[in-house]
């Protein structure tokens, strides 16, 4: 297994992006290998006295920045991080890992990797901590802003894969984001999917509205990009609107204030555990080789995170499986 | 100005309806029509000592619920409150207002009102409160789980001839939600309606993502109906979350509960100041009479502002501003 880290990418790199690979290195007793301007990466390494020996170095000397357009920035820089590490990914039994624009490593791993055969659609999986302590996976998060049914239904059959490969579930259930629970509920596209997803050989639960999104009913929920990005977005939005309205009561009074000191700690352990973009990033699914997206702004500890994730996957039979699932499903079509 | 109120529609009926409207009567010193079962309506006046005098009755002994499918139940139930108060509300300078069902209301108002020359479609505009202190309308929140493009234009055009004479703005900010900023962004509805908008006399802000819905940077956010009713019940489920997490942090030690015990005040007025049930009611646009959906949660209170809302609505001139706006529309088309 090899696995590839583009150090560039994000707003933290390469610190961040360095040290947390350095940490899943040593944690898991495996050489990374480090992609981008390796004057800077041994800087990083030099400041902090990480060891070399955690890493194999490859040189790329530029970087995508999120402003990019990605099909342009793709195609001109094939010296970027990113673009050279999804060319080491071509390899058999490697995983890339990337925090840097999500629009260039999805339009990157096609040029580079592909879709797996008989998959329409690559989609963004986010994993979305749940109140029951689990993952709940949303997909599309955002690659296919318009979809026709048939990709969401090969985004519940991979991400049924995912979840029982790296979580271990017999039977993850899968929903169907929508405004009504009923199953004539929705629009169009909402419809036609139900009906393809109830003829799944998925365990398939139904419609689920936003307002139970965190209640961990269900393992994965299907949508369209558009929708998927806009929940996401939506979440970002509540999550700052409370947390300004929490500080906002502590300064109200001091005593108050000197109450909210004592809640600090359990609020801020409170946040970490929904903040999702500390786990594991996120899998490109549908691509043909295992390709995690770190959020942008992850620290250390989530590319570590990320690196166990995408080690776990890459070692996995989930893309084999997604490839005889995909071509079984074209096949009956 | 005649105001009818729909006495038996929401989960709180008809005791939280008959006392709001009760309270909204005396404040503007105007008589309300009270429509629904009369002899339950009077148990209430009796059991809160409510004077008579601040009300007319008019007898409706069917009740639509949530649970009947909207069309059917405005076509059997033609003696329920809400076709009954719908039915009343076609005379010229009267406003109707229910908390019952948002389908029948939509479906009712069709039927009884019909739509207002020139518009398209009819929207569910919800307001929310936003950081600022001020409310953002979002429409359309659900009536139209599939959109085209002119309609969202038309959207556009009566949510920002509703704020103007509600609120008084002169030149009220409409955004288009959106999954990144950029005009070239999102699914090929929005990418149209963005050079629609554009056109429009309007003022037009761009796109805008979930995470600035609270900011107030704009004064209506203009979707399809689908994309709309996830928002709020994205919103819905992240509060849950939220309220539910500092529960659960109150409860981890007793100096914590104490503390938490001097913040449970203000976290309720944060509550309630971000409860958009409790605010105004929501405007139907585009049916042709001022029609008013109160939540169907809403207490005495939600429903008292909802009446001031529509008493307001339904002497404005917004409707005759949509009439004249629509049709001019049309024609140039």
């Amino acid at each position: 297994m090899k696995i590839i880290v583009d150090a560039m990418g994000g707003d933290n790199a390469p610190e961040q992006i360095v040290m947390g690979a350095a940490q899943a290195a040593e944690e898991l007793g495996k050489k990374i290998t480090l992609v981008g301007d390796v004057a800077r990466i041994q800087e990083v390494l030099t400041r902090y006295s990480i060891q070399e020996e955690w890493f194999d170095f490859v040189d790329a000397k530029e970087v995508i920045s999120n402003e990019e357009e990605p099909a342009q920035a793709v195609r001109r820089k094939k010296d970027s991080s990113l673009c050279v590490g999804l060319n080491l990914a071509k390899e058999k039994n490697s995983v890339f890992l990337s925090a840097g624009s999500t629009g260039a490593l999805l339009t990157g791993a096609l040029v580079y990797l592909g879709r797996i055969k008989g998959i329409k659609r690559p989609a963004i999986a986010i994993l979305i901590p749940n109140k029951l302590g689990k993952m709940t996976m949303l997909l599309d998060a955002g690659a296919n802003a318009d979809c026709k049914a048939e990709y969401l239904q090969q985004f519940a059959l991979m991400g049924s894969i995912y979840m029982k490969n790296m979580y271990q579930l017999q039977a993850p259930k899968v929903a169907l984001l929508n405004i009504g629970t009923e199953a004539a509920k929705g629009n169009a596209l909402m419809k036609e999917a139900y009906d393809l997803l109830e003829g799944e050989e998925i365990a398939f639960v139904g419609n689920m509205e936003g307002r139970s999104l965190f209640d961990g009913d269900c393992d994965i929920i299907v949508c369209d990009g558009f929708s998927g990005n806009v929940v996401l977005k939506t979440i970002e939005g509540t999550a700052k609107m409370f947390f300004g309205g929490i500080k906002e009561i502590m300064r109200q009074s001091a005593v108050i204030k000197l109450a909210g000191a004592l809640m600090k700690k359990p609020i801020k352990a409170f946040a970490g555990k929904y903040d999702y973009t500390a786990y594991g990033g996120s899998p490109l699914l549908g691509v043909n080789g295992a390709v995690i997206k770190a959020h942008g702004s992850s620290d250390a500890t989530a590319i570590k995170n990320a690196v166990f994730a995408g080690y776990e996957y890459g070692q996995s039979k989930i893309i084999s499986e997604i490839l005889e699932k995909g071509i079984e499903k074209n096949t009956n079509i």
